[in-house]
């Protein structure tokens, strides 16, 4: 069927609000491009541990693996903070991540014309920065064993990073794939002089790029990495590296474009299947004001359109429409500059249909 | 006796020259205050492997631990960069810090007034950063077994990262202890929502902060620091954070304040004894050209003088020379901003001697 099953897990926080926006803007698409969606909503993250008792129900983990794609917004809250682990939002993130097998998260992190000023960096540094992070999503310390233990020094606690041939060779491809779409500079990040999985990285790393020859490889140690991203973030195109080094990497990158209000991300497995949101987090201090920025989950469907479902024509309608927006100077609070014009969440998804 | 033993290990690349200046710096300040010392050579690092097939040679070890201090220089080149790991200069680094248990290292990074413009932060974010980050140097994954294996899904590596009690409670002390001589401010920086070690981290860090009720604690996971840094680096003071997250993110907080190529640190024990060392590396590029700048080296001495040793007169003495020698425009050429004028190591050198 032509239908594509989207399921929507909008989560906490101005998570809701900002997914609202994206499905008015999906919907739209359906009628403009003649593309059909089926929306199946489920709880997930805090929400899901108050009505269910669990971060992440069966039922939504159910909903997930036979949809097409899913749309999420954000999760957490204070209110979750000092919850055990298993009924905290954040473990049903890395829950779905791992159930889904969403091993690749791809996160783009280029500059907003109309947000050069936001950035904390140095215009001139900025200048054509656009690249993007391929961060492995399921392996490493992060699904490592984990465990205390009593010994005669004391209370001890161990985590461990795991990686094998596989797992690295996946997502290097996906580097590598990406890379030639784009500027065919691939930078590695590892911690090679140190850790043993960071040795294994390389060389598989290595193994692959001989199938990409027109693709230029560079390995960058971890802490040089969080250093040139600084000094020159310009020369990056595609980054890739293990999760938690992705997990710094990733936010240092998005923050530097000063954009990370408007970023998205992709989380994806071996098919065209994926797992959508915006880069930024719940924001509970805004959340249930109307005043929260929709366009990085709106943006989240343009990737959607394209990784996902290949609908280039319906993605690159938003990404203008986005733009036009943008361009006629109209803005939510958390991006203008004077904040006394700043527009409501449904004013600037209003007039993003109203641009498409 | 008064007479103090340094131990010198200058190293590879331009450890060699800017060790040199240094130790002129203290030859003067032992006439100028009546300061005693007594300096002894090792190989180290790469020059170490080369002349002695291993990068910490017993000696060398022997006359570190006889020393009152350490002056390194640095270790690495492009030379031995393939080797395997028991004869890379990076295990002679991880080596000396596990056997002369310097589990603290001080990394204070602050903005030059000269070099304000040196930074890719714009001038008004950066304003009045000076915060200082306290890494665990002899723990958790650094230094956690590491192993390949052969699983059903081929070669597998694995990193171990443990951290005990006691580990984690005597960095989080000198943290404290450092923040009550500064802006009584702590960031304790880990990934709580991910890794035990890290929920032993905050549990911990919590427990000793109880001690120091004057100083202010906030919690930072590692992801967002990565951001914070860029956002409001004037509002951390003391970041305290474990060896890995450490490695990056010190390397972050010195590169944005642009003075990547000044600053000094400390790797320290119990005891008055330390290890001092300029943050900034070999720099193989430009060894043996006489053009590498002494300074971050010069002021590691000072950091001896304050941390080591007491001398707190003889430190400033050193800290104002180099001030003056810089506000009256002198520069070497990392840090010139017209190359042509730029002056050699020993013209620095010599400077900062005569400004004293
Ligand atoms: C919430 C947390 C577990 C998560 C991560 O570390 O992966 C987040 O920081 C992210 O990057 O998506
Ligand atoms: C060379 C390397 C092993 C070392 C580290 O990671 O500790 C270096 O990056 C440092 O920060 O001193």
């Amino acid at each position: 069927s032509k239908t594509k099953k989207i399921a929507v897990i909008s989560g906490d926080g101005i998570g809701p609000e900002v997914v609202a926006e994206a499905i008015k803007v999906m919907k739209r698409s359906e009628e403009m491009f003649g593309l059909s969606f089926e929306f199946e909503h489920g709880l997930f993250g805090g929400i899901a541990i108050d009505e269910k008792g669990t971060p992440l129900p069966q039922e939504t983990l159910d909903m997930c693996q036979k949809a097409d794609a899913v749309l999420l917004g954000a999760v957490g809250g204070p209110k979750w903070d000092n919850n055990p682990q298993a009924t905290r939002p954040e473990t049903g993130l890395l829950g779905i991540r791992k159930a889904l097998n969403l091993y690749a998260n791809i996160r783009p992190a280029f500059i907003f014309d109309c947000l050069k000023e936001a950035s904390t960096l140095k215009p001139e540094v900025l200048e054509g920065t656009d690249l993007l992070v391929v961060r492995e999503l399921t392996g490493g310390i992060y699904f490592g064993d984990k465990f205390r233990r009593e010994t005669e020094q004391g209370q001890e606690a161990v985590d461990t990073c795991v990686y094998n041939v596989m797992e690295i060779e996946r997502i290097a491809r996906q580097a590598f794939e990406i890379a030639r779409t784009r500027s065919k500079k691939v930078a590695s990040v590892d911690k090679a002089n140190v850790l043993e999985t960071s040795r294994l990285w390389r060389e598989t790393v290595v193994r692959v790029a001989a199938d990409y020859p027109d693709v230029e490889l560079e390995h960058v140690l971890v802490d040089n990495c969080a250093m040139q991203l600084l000094r020159r973030p310009s020369s990056f195109d595609v980054i890739v590296t293990e999760n938690m080094f992705g997990d710094i990497i990733s936010d240092e990158a998005a923050m530097l474009t000063g954009s990370i209000g408007m970023l998205s991300s992709a989380s994806l497995g071996d098919g065209a299947f994926g797992l959508y949101e915006p880069v930024h987090g719940s924001a509970p201090d805004i959340a249930g004001k109307g005043i929260a920025n929709p366009i990085a989950t709106i943006m989240s469907v343009a990737l959607m359109y394209r990784l996902t479902f290949g609908y280039h024509e319906a993605a690159d309608c938003i990404d203008n429409a986005v733009k036009e927006v943008l361009d006629a100077g109209h803005r939510t609070a958390d991006i203008a500059v004077d904040k006394s014009k700043a527009i409501s969440t449904t004013a600037m998804g209003e007039l993003i249909l109203a641009a498409m």
